[in-house]
């Protein structure tokens, strides 16, 4: 697959990982299945997961396998499971209480489409599941599923993505420099894109301590590449283009990349992350091809 | 320790569980710990999780490992791992947006003591923290932890406590009938019960089916009693002894086993599923008397 181009190999990752996730919520209003009591928790967690989202993280699962000598059906488990803690994520990041976001993608978030209650619990839900994914996989050995597990619990909770979240909202309206302003987003999404990446290796059962330490480098780069670009695109986006409100986080008076460096220092940031991302990748050939062209694609997207 | 009076066993169950519980979390105001921005999340886990709670479902995995052997250290790791679910369970189930609950165990809840935001982000990042327990066992095979992970994310997920929430949720205002209950409190309440009786089963190494089907007939004759029993206190109790409102349930017009038996026909289902209980532990020595003991307490509990 590595002299696939890059939309293309885009298209199939999110095709298998969207497979896998339409499978593991089954549509509460298809008369096949079960009906239950708790028809509008599985609908909304169907709303939120099967959204048509970009799948980045999934895709940089598939990328690392790709790597690693090859994309298996672990890469699968592992990439729905990743995508199953972002959307958990987005869902309690939307939340009155935290962001308080009434669009998401361009749709109205699931505590506006469901209620409040049903949002806490389909994040609550969702987080389960993806930790349920990983007792599933058969290619690789136990000891290497019970890794995947730690590594996933350990991005997505109180010293990974919840920490980042927590500093996040305790950062509105405070002065963040530039090494606390990275601190605050290698945890609140960085972490969790690292973990991507090293489970998407894992999963092939075959893997160096080199070649995870090289996907660390690199992760670390497109981690903070794909937040500055956040930051960039709210400043110049349209707010259709972009699926939610444009300068949204200008207006909560957050801390970020544009607000400290400028545009244009911002852009610069993006790119020196970009080729420190190139760089770290110099161990592998071809078969590296499409964590390269991420790397592009991450600093390159307009949404 | 199967000739330790019941009391002691139970005081010794917490205190191992507290110290295992203790060390995960770490004390933010501690100098000798890294000082850190998100001191107030930390200081939140603690707070909701070291709280003097009665660790019921941490016993029942003692008693469970007891039964089937012997208690060792992954018995710890797997007790505060069904604890840190219970606790983030109960710090979602009292934010406003739920049950709207100010007071638990006579303290303020999470979202009162600190904020909504810092609540939500609590209940999240405890979810992941108990996964990350179950990684870390020693004595067992890997692929038996395995099997404990799937069993808590089931038992946690959308088809367990959480599915049992959410129709909790729906049920306000209707009129639920026997069966509807009993399935609403089997997946609320129960199926973590059974959970945490299987795996403490489990991290022993050395279960048979037969044993594991027993343990599961009593896990749910206890689950529902554990409810019934809660039903029961609510309409009986001093707001002062349970720690939380007295008739909280029945002013949010709540179905409960006392509205629907009358407080007699409640009491008399207590007592069969006590029998039913006793009678499943037929085919263990006295080894399981620990667990006859926590049968006992459940259904003569004042609080």
């Amino acid at each position: 697959m590595a002299e696939q181009s890059f939309p293309d190999f885009l298209k199939l990752c999110q095709q298998r990982v969207n497979q896998q996730l339409d499978y593991l919520l089954p549509d509460p209003e298809d008369p096949t299945n079960q009906p239950s009591s708790s028809n509008q928790l599985k609908s909304a967690l169907r709303y939120s997961v099967l959204n048509g989202g970009k799948r980045i993280r999934p895709v940089l699962s598939y990328a690392a396998a790709e790597a690693l000598g090859g994309i298996n059906q672990d890469t699968d488990l592992v990439a729905s499971s990743v995508e199953l803690i972002h959307a958990y994520s987005l869902i309690h990041d939307d939340l009155p209480a935290m962001d308080d976001d009434d669009l998401r993608r361009g749709k109205p978030t699931c505590h506006i489409a469901y209620d409040e209650a049903t949002a806490i619990l389909a994040g609550d839900a969702l987080q389960s599941l993806a930790f349920e994914q990983l007792t599933k996989l058969q290619h690789i050995q136990p000891k290497t599923s019970l890794q995947l597990i730690s590594c996933l619990a350990k991005a997505a909770g109180a010293e990974g993505m919840v920490e980042g979240q927590a500093i996040d909202i305790s950062s509105v309206d405070q002065t963040l420099n530039l090494q606390q302003l990275e601190h605050m987003h290698h945890k609140k999404t960085g972490e969790m894109i690292l973990a991507s990446i090293t489970m998407g290796a894992l999963s092939t059962g075959n893997t160096t301590t080199d070649q995870l330490s090289a996907l660390e480098t690199y992760g670390r780069a497109i981690g903070l590449a794909f937040q500055v670009q956040d930051d960039i695109l709210d400043v110049i986006s349209d707010t259709a283009v972009l699926g939610k409100q444009q300068g949204a986080d200008q207006a909560l008076n957050k801390p970020t990349y544009t607000a400290l460096l400028g545009l244009d220092g911002a852009k610069e940031k993006a790119q020196q992350l970009h080729v420190e991302a190139i760089n770290a990748l110099a161990i592998f050939d071809h078969s590296a091809d499409q964590l390269r062209a991420v790397a592009d694609y991450i600093v390159s997207r307009d949404h």
